[in-house]
């Protein structure tokens, strides 16, 4: 039976791209039993600093990434993972991948990434411009300014609002800043779709991130009239750099090449699925396949990922895409830009010595001892009421000009009280945008967490009593590993469809936390209050926080060495 | 020449009588200079938790005294400041004192503090109520409904307010929780004018705490009608229990009794001043006797006195009292709750591990070093705003319920930004406050600083930056001591009255720090932000602070178990 994707001891590897190193995770197709995992780091990390070789400086908001970080994942962390599994790799019957995005990188036609090029190896153009890279945000400022002048239709598919971190604003930036790059690329290549043609040599375009980060909504992408208002010479980006089969999620992309093989250790020929985005692989992972099943995958940031059959306008959504999370249904994705940053900022500078010696005394992590201290509070008994946009605002609002918020401080407020003020702030963020989806006619039914933050208890139990709704965890702590496995068994016919390979793969902790009705009575209240400075903050009754950014700014950009020292950056990009 | 006030060696005791000792110092009465000082604690400090003995534990809120700890500041520290000095007993010409206020106790009708009676000696309402006792605040409350259902005219005088510390609000505590004590008790006298009375025998009330603690205005108190209202028993409060002569600052109460001449080694005889406040006596010592000359005493909070020819109607004044800081003027206060002890509560609660040990191999204080990182910044770098309320707000608004408000946190926040905030926050304060006194038609001319906090030339600097004012601050670090010096050489007639006084012998360093025009500019922006919040938070748009304290103490009160133990803390109170 060796080889046969129906035995019972079939397995897929799934490999989840993240930020910083490469997981991967081996996978029992009948039951989603987690038989092995590796992870892998990557070697150049996020270059935010200097180019590799150490001569070019790059000016604040870069993030680059080197492409053959990734292939040594393939070649170290999957052999490892199938030896940790204790399988035979012959059982191994299909891989998938997922990634960061938009994480994309501009190569030949053959998929050779340009920074692997000698004459471009010291342009930073030429590396892989990493999701968090921040440096487009003017493009991405005139490609929402034109697309409203122009009623652009597929704008309120994202909320209004077009990020710098996607597709056609790291495009627009590679044009106006390095034409000669811009001119040689043949493709501006997701790195979800470029693995994927490492993998077995087919180019294809995911349909999660086409739509999410690449505007592809209705089977087409913005027009060429559009793209020419924004600059002549940028007519041809969906045409000549970034156009390309779109396929669905747990499609086929194509065979295991016998180089791949030789990397991996895995059967030559056996399915590559198409590749996906790390957060919204995860929901059939947490068997999140449904209408109205939002999943929450909560980490430094929060990644809200639903399906449902209809199609609404939900006000400040990252994207709604047809087929982005599940084939056949509208994915809708919305988002919280800092949840356990928040946390961490506040460890970091705001807890004072006395605390971070009884946490070590009791050999607790700083967190868990302000956790500890917190939850013995009643709800409302610290007095005090947050806002949580330390890194602005993503969903609902969609503005990150926003900024913090700490109301109600008295001599008496301690640190584990404004620790917990913090905690519920993301709370009230999650309810806010709940709401949002449910005034909107995209009703949310149920409540799953994926996400690093699972490790708090107090922290589920705050937000099952702030939401009102029974939370259910995932049980896999590689959600989105686990999720494109599930996508591998499918590509490899094991399972029929997503639906059906979720069903038997995913798993998830049913009502691992029940709201408490006397909490839930006083969140109530305390939402409210959120609610009324959420609002006042966040839609023009005190523009305050985008004044104070501007004067910092100001104040940062002032001097006139600060600025000949930022020249000289931005002209050591160029060399 | 020995014991004539005229002679060039002459010199006056001033006793200042602080929350936790006793400060004296010896002055020359020719030119001020400051001959010798000496400290003394009170042995029993702050009795906030159990009245001495041990068996009576006190409720929260709670806040009393011991009479003869007072007495022996008199007998340790005066002889030792004397001796500090090196002058001969015999050339002090007079002795004067302040206190803080409202700081009250019950005697028999010599002065006998009723605690000091076996009888009485276990009832915590026979002990001094120091100024910071806030048991009494249901009482205030009707206090106030009362006054304003019957229009009474001496509420304006009080910005419309009567605090929880003053003798009316405590006297209505006593005669409704200790009948006994208040029948039994002859008069309720202010530790201001008791210790005068222990000094020189006489019995007379001191025209600035008459005032602003008394309700003492136009030579008459709030009227038997109004006390039969607030209490049927309580309509002889001022005829039967406060209301006794009253004389001007400066005025001469007697001569040092035999008994005090032994206490302090003095020459019995010599004048002996009426009673004063703290704050209020500080204004002769920085010189500060004309009109619109407001001296800020700026220690734990703020306090903000200047003497004017005109009555006016301050929003939000904590009074106005003729003759109150300078006989024949309209003597104006006005306050900020919380100054000194929000940075305090800054460094104890918000500054991280590693902060505290950098300052410590700096050989620094926590202040200091905040203080060095917060001035290497330019205005509004930090893209932060603060309210200074996290002990309520005590002039302009005059609310005790509202609390602190730090808007702009991002990821990027440091302590010292936060700290720096917290500075600036404390001088839009001032800056509110002194353009309500100048739109009331009662302008400020010049500001003075006196108290601890001048020794931080950085917060100075930002003081004169955001009022616009040059800031001249007080030469001397005891200022009430040395005011009430000042005083005593008033009355045993060296100097004419407190303006001559003042002038030979109150010192000023004059514009010691000048507003840097470049940061003005920046802070007008700044305070705008402030004003908005202000104004928001404080002025009914959002009444957010008081639900959230209200819901606090509901969450404290919600437990069976808290109430129990709360009831059972009262009653020990009555035994």
């Amino acid at each position: 039976m060796r080889g046969s994707p129906g035995r019972s001891s079939a397995a897929t590897v799934g490999v989840d791209f993240g930020t910083l190193s490469g997981r991967v995770v081996v996978v029992r197709v009948s039951d989603g039993q987690e038989l092995g995992s590796a992870v892998h780091p990557y070697r150049h990390a996020v270059v935010d600093r200097v180019l590799p070789g150490g001569r070019t400086k790059l000016p604040p908001d870069w993030a680059l990434q080197v492409p053959g970080d990734y292939l040594e994942v393939l070649r170290v962390a999957v052999p490892e993972a199938v030896r940790a599994a204790g399988i035979d790799p012959t059982d191994v019957v299909g891989i998938a991948t997922d990634f960061t995005a938009c994480t994309i990188l501009p190569t030949l036609a053959d998929g050779t990434p340009l920074c692997e090029l000698p004459e471009y190896a010291g342009d930073p153009h030429a590396y892989v411009k990493l999701w968090k890279h921040h440096a487009a945000q003017a493009h991405a400022d005139r490609i929402n300014e034109t697309a409203r002048d122009r009623s652009e239709p597929w704008l309120a598919r994202y909320g209004g609002l077009i990020s710098s971190e996607w597709e056609f604003a790291k495009g627009l930036q590679l044009l106006e800043e390095a034409p000669d790059i811009y001119e040689a690329m043949a493709h501006f290549v997701e790195a979800a779709d470029w693995i994927v043609w490492q993998l077995c040599g087919t180019y294809v375009r995911n349909a999660c991130a086409a739509g999410y980060k690449g505007i592809y909504q209705d089977e087409t992408y913005p027009s060429t009239d559009f793209l020419a208002a924004l600059n002549p010479a940028f007519a041809g980006f969906v045409t000549d750099k970034i156009g390309h089969r779109v396929a669905q999620l747990g499609d086929r992309a194509g065979g295991l090449s016998a180089r791949a093989a030789k990397w991996t250790g895995l059967p030559e020929g056996i399915a590559v699925a198409v590749g996906n985005v790390d957060a919204h692989v995860t929901a059939p992972a947490a068997g999140a396949v449904e209408a109205g099943q939002m999943v929450a995958i909560m980490g430094t940031s929060t990644c809200h990922v639903m399906s449902s059959q209809t199609l609404r306008e939900v006000p400040g959504m990252a994207g709604a895409v047809h087929g982005g999370i599940v084939p056949g249904m509208w994915g809708y994705e919305a988002g919280q830009s800092g949840v356990g940053d928040i946390f961490h900022w506040f460890v970091s500078n705001c807890v004072p010595e006395s605390y971070q010696k009884a946490a070590r005394q009791n050999g607790q992590d700083v967190h868990d001892y302000l956790t500890g201290l917190a939850s013995r509070q009643r709800v409302g008994e610290h007095g005090l009421i947050g806002l949580d946009w330390h890194s602005g605002n993503r969903s609902v609002l969609v503005d990150h000009e926003l900024s913090g918020v700490m109301v109600g401080q008295t001599l008496a407020t301690r640190p584990e009280e404004m620790y917990r003020a913090l905690l519920e702030a993301t709370a009230f963020g999650t309810r806010a945008i709940i709401e949002t989806f449910d005034a909107a006619g995209v009703p949310v039914n149920e409540l799953i967490i994926a996400g690093g933050l699972l490790k708090n208890p107090f922290l589920m139990q705050i937000y099952a009593d702030v939401t009102k709704m029974p939370l259910s965890t995932i049980r896999s702590s590689e959600g989105p590993a686990v999720g494109s496995a599930i996508h591998a068994a499918v590509a490899a016919g094991v399972h029929p469809d997503v639906h059906a390979a979720a069903g038997a793969m995913g798993r998830v902790h049913e009502n691992t936390y029940r709201p408490i009705p006397e909490n839930s009575r006083a969140y109530d209240e305390l939402f409210a209050e959120y609610r009324l400075l959420h609002d006042y903050f966040g839609r023009g009754a005190n523009d305050v926080m985008h004044r104070l950014k501007e004067r910092r700014r100001a104040a940062h950009g002032g001097s006139a060495e600060a600025s000949t020292e930022l020249d000289e950056i931005v002209a050591g990009v160029r060399r």
